[in-house]
């Protein structure tokens, strides 16, 4: 580990940082004539960055390559895709999520259901708990709506993604979903966060709408800290100046997570684009980015939605969605997970390219 | 109210809106050639924007000024200022907050407790729990710096203002705190907000630091929904794309927040600047923008704070920041709330000019 | 169109629209009780929506397709791509634009532009005036940069795309470049539009890097005002708060603009990436997202480049970014621009699938 | 100087640095096990670092004191304050700067100008060349507006601070203004920038609405390099997100700037606000936060103003501002410039309290 110390320290200052970096088993070599670099040698834990860098005599970390968080890549021997039920993401394959912003009608959530899996969506979105700008919009339909899902999930074998909000409902969505999301706004809830950590099940973790890249991997690193390994992360836009899309998608900051950690990576170009027309080709360009799968908005009359209908795909639509990724899997020899519970036609007819 | 569709609506998504209007008890008029403008006449409620908004047919609400929310200025006989033992924010009345980021020492706290009311603190900063970036940094000392805050204000007589961050926690906190902090982070965390809305006691609530003015104010309205009245708004700095200070304070936000909504507003230079020699210039441009009071970090000794040591100021600062206060109270005829137990010798110092 | 007012214009402020509606041939009608809508009806002129705008009464144009400005779609019968030479950009055409940040040593520029044409770049960029953050920094090679530039195009035939700074560099410029470049930085230059749109010779317009899209589309609009309809657009990232990449491409900007606008647009993977691990995704990424083409920063040894070094790939890398370009071209049934001088074989090889 | 190399430079990029570093005539230390930390001692120029930083090798110069670029307060022996006619920027010396945003009519633009001098400006401000976002607005009155300034001058002897967008009206706006003013749009123009530093003239040069800090400071480093030292800065805003305000003052940059920096600063808040009902609070925070002036826009009747109407006082609201600016100036000892044509009885009546 190399640290750059704030200018001019005292000693005092200084002695703060050489003593925790012995307390941790470091050899120390103080660098420079000005002594505000310190060199730090031996094997070291994920918990270390982060305690010298709470250190006010550092200005930052230059280098800690020996003591890997436990998002990165560097010294993992080798990586391993997430299984959630059909759905692959990661080290070659890709899968699709898709489904309405909010769990509403059962009969439209199972026929959004039918036809997002019909159309290659290994995994069904619908939020029960919804986080909303506003205290008098929709904020969901809480437990009923879980109860739709789980519903849903046992008539036609669609594994559920959905979101959890407050720590006190995680057991309740934990029994329904087979992939709990945490929103954009609460990647930084460290409680949430931290309840997270001790469950078994994958959870969907969301980018901050203006988390910087280390902010979201430290956010996920409070998953993995707590023993939960299953983390699926997602770039959903970031807070921009122009008014034209709802977000700015950070393709950049997406292959940059790509080559620091092993954690596979999806996309959301519907909270990118917020509006339905710039959802495939965001939803193209992120999978040709390198994306490890898509989350999509999808309703069956987006003008009536109850949240967020501006944005949402109709299922012809998602279809076209569907085919762009198939396509752009084949160009990469990447594969694409199909639903379980497809016939043979539906699996011969998906792989047929698409105009 | 004033609505504009989005263009070329179907007479479905129309219907959508007037539906709606009607059922609101509004006179409807559909306004110009295209049909994308509503005017909707009649006495509405806080709840009624939002519902619109919601509605995916409608692209902006262009005027609401006939059904004002609950933070807002519009409609309100007469402005009160918020009190909190001690302090007056608002209507004329400035009050400060100072102390620790975190509480760490029992007698490091009552040392700083005692150095902020002697330079005109009406309130203690301090948090016990502590929202931090990595799971590996210091988490606040929880309960036990609860209990150390109780004994703090048993001691001296100070108001406490303290964080919440997690729902299970608001009843703890509740018990300590005459101020119940929501942190930056926290701002969207609705679940903690729709809880805070049912205490009877005042809350000092962060704008997130990427939050627009509207979110700021609808987070605000989470609370006063839920009714509870007594909410303090803090400015304390928007990501900006800059390394020099941590964040960019807007004060022209802050200064249109006091134009359109009866709740006073406080300035936090210290996360703003994120370093301490900027915190004193950023609290004088915060009042002398009219902010109704500052939240400052000071430390007795800020190179072994355990956390945010680089942007804490001394006791000789925060000395300094207090005598800006009373000379830009005076210049502006304003009142600077002053600690009760303070004595006459005391308050007569504070009155005079400082260099 | 449609105009909102400012509230509670006074008469003045009201009559000052209505002249202004009244003078450029409209018929008006003020809208609602309030007074504050205003619908123009009759045919506009590119220039009206702005001369709107421009009065202090109106908040805002909230329709204005009846007076579409020249970047604009709406009313123009066909669209036409943009020919440079052997390139060809937009209406289902693909072109790549490969070479140098800047002209440095002439048989370095001449490897460089065989290298990229063989791999079917159609033109060369390459600066011989560069705009530098630092008075210090290489500035370019200037008059002689330009020579070189022209032996190349000589030797090669490879069209020549170079930018040009100052607005008494036009003439020596255009001598030597078929395509003027003008930079992120000079976005705002309004001498400079003004200029260009006097010349008869393609214009490629880079987005300011913190420009809205309305604010790069009226850049254009000077150079379209001014009677030169070749212009092409460039999205090269726009400055966010994050380190990790130089810029955040914006391919929702860029998506939203080729449903607005006629004009084509490449985007810059090199300037949005900052780092040339991270090209060849945001490359892909914009190809799939439906870019006209690309703009590639390449150089034979990237370590001693004089500047942008960090960011410019190789050789190799650049062939691999073409053989996408070819791959995702096949995949839309969209045409890729050869260099002229191919020979047939070259043209089998690089149709065939690349690994 | 202290450098930090990219992680596993080759020799090849190691040595790119070290033989620079000797050819400069530093004495070279590589530092700590990885070799990536170069530590340069000896006694260095203003382009050094730059030189360093184009290096492809070099990730960033960690420490640079050693070799201060001119616009730096570090090795100066003393700071003296700018002086522009009346007006003196800096050292304990504010002046004001008020008037238009663009000359119209000559009799309006005297009449602004007796009202600002009356109420204490020093410098009138004033387009003659606008730099506008749409090529449709009002670009300026040019060569004639030029006239209107130079009779103003005549007539009041208020000196005249004007905007130059052309390389090509250098010479011509030079004859008519005291302060060559450089606009945010205009701040990356190097060729400007570089013609101004060869002018002996001083020149008001106003940060870029999307420019760093470093990248302010080393656009005025272009005209001190050019052997121009006399640079006045103008921080007026950074683009936000949010809409409420057109820019978002950023004081914290600015006191920052002061503690690097010898050059004086001044706060423009008529352009960050973006509306009249803010400038005031914006202009009391920016003096209080320790600026060395402010450049305010005025107009007699907003309302009917060519440019930017909705962002310019009045009259009255200038007076009040510029109470606010005595008043500021007395709190802290500094002294504000006063017109030299003011009658004692102005004199006297300026410096008393103002309600």
């Amino acid at each position: 580990m190399l640290l750059q110390l704030r200018q001019n320290p005292n000693s005092h200052e200084l002695e703060s940082v050489l003593r925790l970096a012995r307390e941790l088993g470091y050899r120390v070599a103080v660098l420079g004539e000005t002594r505000t670099l310190i060199e730090l040698t031996g094997q070291g834990r994920p918990e270390h960055r982060s305690l010298f860098e709470d250190l006010p005599a550092v200005a930052r970390v230059l280098e800690s390559s020996g003591a890997p968080e436990r998002h990165e890549k560097a010294g993992r021997e080798q990586e391993r895709p997430l299984r959630v039920r059909d759905a692959v993401f990661g080290c070659g394959s890709i899968a699709l999520i898709a489904g309405p912003c909010a769990v509403e009608d059962p009969k439209l959530l199972l026929e959004t259901a039918r036809a997002v899996q019909a159309a290659g969506a290994t995994l069904l979105r619908g939020g029960a708990f919804k986080p909303r700008t506003s205290p008098y919009s929709f904020q969901g339909s809480g437990e009923e709506g879980l109860g739709v899902l789980a519903d849903v999930r046992e008539a036609i074998g669609i594994g559920i993604a959905t979101e959890v909000l407050d720590v006190r409902d995680v057991e309740s969505v934990w029994k329904v979903a087979d992939l709990l999301q945490v929103g954009s706004r609460n990647m930084h809830n460290s409680a949430l966060l931290r309840e997270l950590g001790r469950q078994e099940k994958p959870v969907l973790l969301k980018r901050g709408f203006a988390a910087t890249v280390r902010e979201f991997l430290l956010a996920a690193e409070f998953i993995l800290a707590g023993g939960n390994e299953q983390v699926l992360l997602c770039e959903r836009g970031i807070r921009g100046f122009d008014e034209v899309t709802r977000n700015v998608l950070d393709l950049g900051a997406m292959a940059y997570i790509q080559r620091v950690s092993h954690l596979p990576i999806v996309v959301d170009p519907s909270h990118a684009a917020g509006r339905a027309d710039l959802v495939r080709p965001l939803a193209r360009a992120g999978l040709a980015a390198g994306a490890d799968g898509l989350i999509v908005e999808v309703h069956p009359a987006p003008a009536t939605a109850r949240c967020d209908g501006f944005q949402a795909i109709s299922f012809a639509e998602f279809a076209s969605v569907a085919a762009d990724a198939r396509a752009i899997a084949a160009m990469d020899g990447r594969k694409l997970s199909l639903p379980g519970g497809w016939r043979a036609g539906e699996r011969a007819r998906a792989q047929e390219p698409v105009a």
